[in-house]
């Protein structure tokens, strides 16, 4: 039998099934005296205290066998826990409703989660996921039970939950765990993102898979491709043997590219540079070898908090990244990209009918001004610590263009009269990421330093199809000719100008697509730090001007099937770096 | 003081203002024995009885009046009273409950209310004022009041309300009405249609408009642009006067323009043709001029109903139009345009997050092969009647108009295997509304007979914004720089491959956009019926070539504003000719 999730950390997987069975979670309520209560909030702090040792032993712990970053999880944890919103609101339900400390515990775990989870935004579902788990650890502590999941199997085993929390991933013994599976989460669930960092190959999102494989099934997964194969024939046990042996061969072989420079076989250098939200994965990519910052998202600093990070908190998180790639490597800070499905608790932002079609980004930066030029001078500031470039995104028109560098203009003056450091030269582009930001691109390139082409908004654009919606993925498809098309016009209306061309869409780390792109003669690739040195390693193997026949073939083209098997067939060695 | 609402109906009225209070509609409920229950019942049977005879005189009146187009209100609201859900329901309610015929109604009318608000379908809102209007009439009835809205006084008054049913603007003597103002409505609702066919100026979704006003404050309506002026100085008052003359006089000039031919000064021909949702707008259409149907909307007969359509509901509705056109007058259907923002009460659709960015029309229509077939043969059986052209709606791909055109070919086969009369050379076209779509018009071209650019949803999608979105008006707007460029690449893509093209959304028919679209070359304009002759009567005046280099210059701006300005610069009779 074969089920299909989603790939989320690469790599095969063979091996006996261990499925982890979970009850619901029974909390005893009762009532207790009032001379009880103050006892029963002291018995609820101590044990988080002791959950709060629990979690140190866990950092120290991971951090020598994962990597301090991975770590991060439960220092945010702790964090949680000694937050007042969340044992506060446990405590003053003892008090209030003379309840034990677990029912109490779990009543203000369940209002939290509920308030995270209604928010719809990955990353506060992914908080919602940390406040479960550190109930989880206070209530087994409150409960007085001590109980391991690892097991006591002889050969490494594939791990099969409902989900797994942070904490669960961190305590899977490497030596034991040949891989695992969870029914939810996403390519970005905090277990995916260990499960990366630890190179165990893993599957998610199966939804019902747990169900339907027992304990004790033969079971292989890809978790390159998402697959999960339940007791297999012998010819594909042979199959993914083979491509165990091929993937471990790669992972070695690009370790080679670490430090190479970027270039083609013809000796045209391009720029690898990487997607970050926040400093930590500025240093995971600088790490994996990425020569910079291509796109730097400074939405997250201002989710999951309560009001507006400060001009000093911005400048400080943009700074620490400006410094550690220093006066050479670009950093491309995007200004805010807020409002439609990226809400904000502490801005009210009315509810939209399409919020991919919103008041967002650019258009709401343009009449939040004081927002938009906090933010602006945090970036401007930091300009003065390395190669700063600040871009602008969802701009669709000319006047907003203008208007956004007038504002920046205010700015800088502002700050030289107040004799404040800065890069009087800083590169100012935009995302092209508005179909008719395309069409315009002459006229966009004549007043701006670059553009960065945003694929996964543009083609949800130019195809009309929300690129959230599972049954519009034919259309949500990068290489559509028309994608192709658009794109390859926006390269050449900026190179009429003189102006440099990156992109920082899913499509800059697709390894087909790298040769179209450089044959259309894009000059800067933005991808997930993890990806940069597959890139490279195809990037040595080609000839650019053979690409650029071969955008010549592939713009004729009339689907993007036979785009791909064109590009596949013509560039034999895209699958020799495929994850 | 100047309050701006939505223009309704085009003409200038001045006067004094009548303000109708409406107070909230107490509905008094008791309880009644059980044996006063079948009293109850036939009680409120008989009264809606004598709303029906009522209804009826106020058809015969309206239709001597008005026309027979706007009796059909009232004939729908009969339907609706005979209609076993709405006092069926009452009735239950009166048995069930044993309450009063009043609040049985209340309950049972504020029921089909909800469900008809909470589609979010303009056309549905209607169908719940309609509801609103008979409910308010038996009521009247079975309160034993006949109250007349009719004022007393001299001159002609500007009526000011919360809303007008369409029994209250049917029943507005025309020799007293210079005009009216609503709070609430759009331009397509009932009263602002009805306005229109009465040649009464009306502005409405004035909002809080009618609280600003009082009876006898001096005021003037600017219907064509939904201004209202409270209480202006003398010196707009003379340049309303002078406004006025002018309106009566272009009406007059425009009537000359009917039955003309559609030519420019140069004596190039194109076809003026309008857009539809069913046979009563065919006839309206034909009747202000146009010379066929570009665009006919079949979605409005799948909605407001509890089943689809049947093939022999669908092909007599086309039918009709077709032989009402004749043999050469074209007739544009195109096929279903259901899902994202429409809505059907029987075809159970999953809720979207962005619904203009949806599964909806050809995508839809793909899938559910059943119910697009059974359109299919219900059109190409139509084709033998008239001068049927069929068209697909929000085509992507190349891929979807093939599998569009392979249904349409299997329906072809049945129907020629059941020797059933249809038209083979029947020409089949798509919108271009998909940016997408646009980009690759020459692939499409090359296997389409025609296109007809939908700028409605174009401009949103080309400038992602939501066209609902208020917020956003500056950006969706047709005379964006990147938008005509789009149109202009469409247009000169068909026309390499000899295929022609017509437009079918708002642009179409606006005036301004007129000198534009000619000089691009556009084939035919598809636009509301009342926009025919301003449409004719102006096309007269251009040279196609002069045309062609104003387009030229055109393409080279860099604003909206700028655009606008300089084509109503270069072409004065733009002004002669708006409403």
């Amino acid at each position: 039998m074969l089920l299909q999730g989603i790939a989320a950390a690469p790599g095969v997987a063979m091996g006996l099934a261990l499925v982890i069975q979970e009850g619901p979670q029974v909390v005893i309520r009762y009532e207790i005296s009032g001379e009880q209560v103050q006892a029963e909030v002291e018995r609820l702090e101590s044990h988080i205290q002791l959950a709060i040792l629990q979690l140190k032993a866990l950092i120290e712990r991971t951090s020598a066998t994962v990597g301090s970053e991975q770590a991060k999880i439960f220092e945010s944890q702790i964090w949680l826990l000694q937050d007042e919103e969340f044992s506060g609101a446990a405590k003053d339900t003892i008090i209030a409703q003379r309840i034990n400390a677990e029912a109490a515990l779990d009543g203000a775990s369940d209002a939290i989660i509920g308030i995270f989870e209604s928010m719809e935004d990955e990353r506060l579902g992914e908080r919602a996921a940390d406040i479960r788990d550190i109930t989880n650890r206070v209530m087994r502590l409150l409960e007085g039970k001590k109980e391991d999941m690892q097991q006591e199997s002889e050969d490494p085993v594939i791990l099969f939950a409902h989900d797994l929390t942070p904490s669960d991933t961190a305590q899977l013994d490497r030596n034991k765990t040949a891989g695992f599976v969870t029914d939810i989460g996403g390519r970005t669930s905090h277990s995916a993102i260990m499960a990366r960092s630890m190179d165990v190959p893993a599957v998610v999102g199966l939804r019902v898979g747990t169900k339907q494989v027992k304990t004790g099934d033969y079971v292989i997964i890809d978790g390159s491709q998402g697959a999960v194969y339940i007791n297999p024939e012998q010819a594909v046990i042979e199959e993914f043997k083979d491509k165990q042996i091929r993937f471990r061969a790669r992972l070695a072989e690009l370790k080679k590219y670490d430090g190479q420079p970027s270039i083609t076989a013809d000796g045209q250098q391009v720029e690898l540079v990487a997607n970050i939200g926040n400093a930590q994965d500025a240093w995971t990519a600088k790490n994996s070898g990425a020569e910079g910052i291509g796109l730097y998202r400074t939405e997250f600093l201002y989710m999951g908090r309560n009001q507006f990070p400060t001009e000093e908190e911005q400048f400080q998180a943009y700074k620490v990244v400006a410094e550690m790639f220093g006066k050479d490597q670009p950093v491309v800070i995007r200004t805010l990209d807020i409002g439609g499905d990226k809400e904000l608790s502490y801005l009210d932002l009315p509810k939209e009918a399409n919020p991919f079609l919103g008041h967002r980004a650019i258009r709401l930066c343009l009449e939040e001004t004081e927002l938009f030029k906090t933010q602006l001078r945090a970036i401007v500031k930091a300009s003065a610590y390395g190669n700063v470039k600040l871009m602008f995104p969802m701009i669709a028109t000319l006047q907003e263009l203008r208007k956004a560098k007038e504002l920046l203009a205010e700015v800088q003056n502002e700050l030289e009269q107040e004799n404040i450091a800065f890069n009087r030269d800083m590169e100012v582009g935009l995302m092209i990421e508005v179909p008719g930001a395309a069409l315009i691109a002459d006229q966009l390139a004549k007043e701006a330093d670059f553009f960065s082409i945003g694929t996964n908004d543009l083609v949800q654009y130019v195809m009309a199809a929300d690129r959230m919606n599972e049954r519009l993925s034919y259309l949500t498809e990068p290489f559509q000719p028309a994608v192709l098309r658009i794109i390859d016009q926006v390269i050449k209306a900026a190179h009429r100008e003189g102006k440099w061309v990156g992109m920082c869409g899913e499509m800059a780390g697709n390894l087909t697509a790298l040769p179209i792109l450089l044959g259309m003669g894009l000059d800067e690739f933005s991808m997930s730090g993890g990806s940069v040195l597959a890139a490279r390693a195809l990037m040595h193997k080609l000839d650019r001007r053979e690409m650029k026949q071969l955008v010549e073939d592939v713009l004729q083209m009339t689907s993007a099937e036979q785009i791909k098997s064109y590009v596949e067939c013509k560039v034999p060695a895209i699958a020799d770096w495929r994850a």
